[in-house]
């Protein structure tokens, strides 16, 4: 079976700096990588492009922009000096689409903490003010042939990571966009259990817009840190040939991020990792791409 | 300030047997009350539904019938015949409304396990089942003047408990039926983060199917036991005014439940409980309703 789209992304493989996660896709038979900014700041936009390229990767994407919910003046600013260098970063890699994580109702500066600061409850404030950030980021990503690549939000985290919570909700605002301006991200994690998924799948195909599938299982019992509780596909409740054949019919052709949070698999050696990934996408996914 | 439509779900008092739960909910000037099976069960229908009535409390709801989603013949047949014998306890307890707990994606006998079993991923016809069985109960409910009222659930418990997600997709169903048959619970912890509330809240309202407006708060982080990691209105991310003016908006004249499900919460006194939950609503909600 081929995995000729298959892509890591490296928070799969969380413990490995660039130049290993390079080599170990590369010696796995991967041909597409997408990268985290933090690990590629150790070793720097450029080296990391000229790795990648080396090694015959394609860069899938970039993770991750994002967290502009916040409503004070200096937290706006901040988000979208923030924002902007992603965007290079992104454009300096060759990746073609910045992932975009849009915050929760907590200020972006607050970020990572369970306390709700009194007054910040509105959530359909803190939507629109995402609506706003995208707006003032599009002319500076077009300019770099960067597309923000929306990604809505498993509800569990609507409260403190993520306001975007459907597809159909993140189609909304990027059709207020050219399709080379804004895309989504489809991750099943964050939607499978979405009543209106199909529907929402095809119109973001005929758009235009699917920026990235990404996959990896809901499951249970969650772990109490709610983020890293991702599994290996088939080890979970998603329907991945379903959905995989939605995004196949939507006319999709791109690569196939696997993006796994999780502690046990991040303690894996690299090497089972990697094949245990390529397995399951060889069996649970390829057979449903053309 | 009134509380008035203020409803103890028996859930927030977990401890309590059922003639406790009454004289509490009493003594701390509830005027309804919203039973759980299991507890009635114990104290009986015809007795807890004259210890009520002595104590001046309507009776809200019974929760729950549901876990439906099963597609083996037998476990079929059990879920009828389990989900009549709880139409006639609400019947009995002159409860107008049957809240439903639609299942999830395991059989309804396995309920409560986290291990998926081979082969039952498919959600969409775990959702088809549930339309099936529910057009199977109307008759006998409509008989006893019980409504099914469908309850959408937060997509955390859309692979275990729940496969009716959203308030649009259960309203997709009750539609189907008559508005005296089939209606809808809208609970804050499930729905809070839906891009479409206000519209569907709008919608339910306006066919008359809002069988019950729930209210607990959506806390982090959350508890390891999902299921109980409720908490007290105020003490979450949850937009309660926003909400509960939408419900009004929406014509809803009906009680408020109170229902949350915490184990500290359960463990405080019964009276301390019961106090912090009447001052919350007389605070958070009571403001927002007419």
């Amino acid at each position: 079976m081929t995995i000729n789209r298959l892509s890591l992304n490296t928070a799969t493989a969380k413990n490995l700096d660039v130049p290993t996660a390079i080599a170990a896709a590369a010696r796995h038979g991967y041909q597409a990588i997408g990268f985290w900014r933090d690990r590629v700041a150790e070793t720097g936009v450029e080296r990391t492009a000229q790795l990648a390229h080396d090694a015959g990767l394609r860069v899938s994407s970039l993770c991750r922009g994002g967290f502009m919910t916040a409503a004070d003046p200096d937290a706006i600013a901040w988000a979208l000096v923030d924002n902007k260098a992603a965007i290079d970063e992104a454009a300096g890699l060759g990746a073609p689409e910045l992932v975009m994580v849009v915050g929760g109702l907590l200020a972006a500066s607050d970020f990572g903490g369970p306390a709700l600061p009194d007054g910040d409850r509105d959530l359909v404030a803190a939507r629109q003010r995402v609506v706003d950030r995208v707006g003032d980021l599009v002319p500076y990503a077009q300019d770099r042939g960067v597309r923000l690549a929306l990604e809505p939000m498993h509800p569990i985290f609507a409260g403190d990571r993520g306001v975007l919570s459907t597809l159909g909700q993140s189609l909304d605002i990027a059709e207020a966009f050219d399709p080379a301006a804004v895309g989504v991200v489809i991750d099943t994690y964050h939607v499978w259990w979405d009543p209106q998924l199909a529907t929402q799948i095809a119109r973001a195909g005929h758009s235009g817009r699917i920026s990235s599938y990404q996959v990896s299982d809901w499951v249970l019992p969650l772990d109490l840190d709610t983020l890293n509780s991702r599994g290996f596909m088939g080890d979970g409740y998603i329907d991945f040939a379903t959905i995989t054949s939605w995004i196949e019919q939507a006319g999709y052709s791109g690569d196939v991020e696997v993006e796994i949070f999780n502690k046990e698999i991040w303690a894996l050696p690299a090497d089972e990792l990697l094949s245990t990934v390529r397995d399951r996408f060889a069996r649970l996914i390829s057979p449903y791409l053309r």
